[in-house]
């Protein structure tokens, strides 16, 4: 069974809009509105171990999964959502071992997805050309222990791809099209692109310039996703969902 | 740069609609109605190749992906889509070095993905009770050169769960509410437990169940994807779409 | 041209989200925080004219469409959205001469649209169990001239319909399956009975009552409604959108 | 009660897949591969009920509905959903005694849902290029018995409207953007544009061409239907749904 230690992130639960993500620390305390818990009474009870602030109110110690990271990712720019993310990595088939390329690494919350997809002996490429913003991403991989695994770029990618033979290139950025005939050539045979843009006019630029070159199946897809109530008498989906995040445009390279 | 070998997959790609897995053999060949192709020729080149029938149509040499194999698996049930498979294991928190429970193996398509996402050193526990599933599974998993990372239980996980303190138990399967008692028990603090059910009533007892013990963020979702084409002055979402393949449920176990 | 006149209602439109429907008398002024508009002005004058607050901004005044009042329907209950309220007057083929029996008239959004589109021969028996709802719909009605052909009811119709040979039940209250036996006896041979309800629980329990009588076609549907946003550049589904409201059931009664 | 007559139109209802538009001759015979029905043996009796074909099979004589004739509606051209039908209806404000002019005319599905609920006092001008899809528009409009409400035209409504201060103008053509500023002419202050346009581009050029002149309100649309299938352990949406017909735009005209 793995217990909380020292210097380990942990994710408090108070409800499901009030979660914390809290490095442990023996001599601090962490204050919230229903009261302040006592981190180091946390150190040697298992994950998902309850605690009590002083005001006797439930807390929960959870192990961060990596959506909770995602969502816990400083929000600088807009966050790529767990329903793309996870048909991003499978599209791109992201797993152990690969080596993908990335732009922009933006808050970095893709980049700590894929990292933590790749490890312990794949590796992502991060391409970001605001410093602010690779400095912010950077924190977060390192916090979630993953900094082995990313190479952080402070280069324009619509310049040129400097790696080689690469499994994936998998962008979130502005003008996605400029980067196609780099991702081209960066790919190895068989490998992924995939570029994740909010609206038309970009997917329809990128599909433009991937049909400028060797990419077979190239397709666009968006991803809907629909929470659904269920409480007695009341089952139901929810009447509010997200409508749009943005349209995912995938392509394969051959050799011509 | 990796080149196809004796005895490798590869997935030989036609279009869109034609792709066929196959294994390398250098004394065979594969006939298509579209001529045969000498399997001996693509040894030694690089995946992504282009190579001719005799009838001189061009087809193309790739790796199989893990989303190509899903595709490709024998089914003898319903599998599960890519659209959901992707949010399965980013909600599941699936990576490298993760324990995961699953039932029914059914195809071994989840089972694929899953052994996959947790290799190099976690393990899958796939549990069926029809043997003959399990052996097409196996046969679909050995392929992929995945077995070292799945252990294949013919056991009825209603009865009860061998693993302790796994990261996830993954259902797909009739009667899910009834593992819930056994999934908390398996689960380590904080795990995961998960379920795909096409029906309502499924969801209901499951959800039921689950607020029976101690798991927290109980949630259900549905996950819709749509096709964009993209074509000049033709650009518009598919007319036929995917409505719906099954509600994704999940839970997360704390102590009490 | 038609011309705007003393005593009618104008929508005052002055941006997407800020219209307002007025009544126009000669010696009024209508006050915003834009200025206020002399009504007396727009007598006279063709419904799409310009007119200038005393601020100098301008407004237009049109005249109010069924859904424009449908939208400045005081709420006291949540209210049918255009995109169902369309498909219920076409599924229940709600049109001019058709007699309707509706149910609980609620906020009186239905019924108005249900009068506009059965006048100027039909006729809509509107039940209804609160009277202070039904008083708030009937000052709706009147206000939109529509008075003549409405029938207000102030009576519980789950214990029965006092309307014979109608030509469609269109039901949006709690328990709509306590009405099927009584929708049954009203309506003529093939008329239709709908209900609308934003809960599965309600939805199973109405389709079981009306497969103990002889309805045909008896089907579900839901409806979802996505904005898309047309900007140079930008274009792209909007991202919040309602993704639930309610679940319409329609049946057909056959004669036995 | 309504008593089915000599020449009116019935649907005969097997099932949900087969349904048959018949006209009643009392010296005719309606075959079908579940035997054959005498149409005289329905005369006299009341809509909804049952018939037996000579070998025993059970049909129900229902009378149309608009959304019945809509579906049987000789399909040269695609036929606009009930689901879109319904909200352009309401979107457009067609109701008893409007004006509205339509194009193209097409398989006069849409015409005869327009038709229906203008009347009786008011008019759709229909426009059509191609004499044989008005000829069988005409054909399905006359059998509904709603020739008296439509003024059929063959002429290029891209070269102008004959009609001035409509209440409506519904474009269901290739190119709608060449129809905006005759649109703008025709319609009365207050009246309302709608296009309806399977692709991206169309949607663009239109509303782009919207912008042009006084219209407000510009706004576009998608709708999403989905089949909700209720049966007792097996309650859950279509697997297979509609994923897009087309996107409908709607403006508002104003005076400048």
């Amino acid at each position: 069974m793995e217990l909380i230690e020292e210097g380990c992130d942990v994710l408090l639960y108070l409800d499901h809009r009030r979660t914390y993500l809290v490095k442990v620390r023996g001599d601090r305390e962490f204050h919230t509105h229903k009261g302040f818990i006592r981190l180091g009474e946390l150190i040697g009870k298992p994950y998902g171990c309850a605690v009590e602030s002083n005001l006797g109110v439930r807390f929960y110690a959870l192990k961060p999964l990596v959506r909770d990271r995602v969502l816990k990712t400083e929000r600088r720019t807009q966050v790529i959502y767990p329903k793309d993310m996870g048909f991003i990595l499978l599209m791109a088939d992201v797993g152990p071992g690969r080596r993908v390329v990335e732009a922009g690494t933006g808050s970095g919350a893709l980049t700590l997805a894929l990292a933590n997809a790749v490890k312990p002996n794949g590796r992502v490429y991060s391409y970001e050309i605001r410093p602010e913003f690779q400095r912010g991403a950077r924190r977060n991989i390192e916090r979630a222990g993953l900094a082995a695994y990313v190479e952080f770029k402070l280069r324009d990618i619509t310049e040129g791809i400097e790696e080689e033979d690469v499994d994936a290139v998998i962008l979130d950025m502005a003008t996605p099209w400029l980067v196609v005939p780099h991702a081209y050539k960066a790919l190895k045979g068989g490998g992924v692109f995939l570029s994740f843009s909010p609206t038309i006019e970009q997917v329809m630029r990128t599909v433009s310039a991937l049909r400028g070159y060797p990419f077979i199946e190239v397709e666009t897809y968006e991803i809907m996703l629909r929470r659904f109530i269920v409480e007695e008498n009341r089952t139901r989906p929810e009447t509010l969902m997200i409508g749009h995040t943005g349209y995912i445009t995938v392509g394969r390279k051959v050799l011509e």
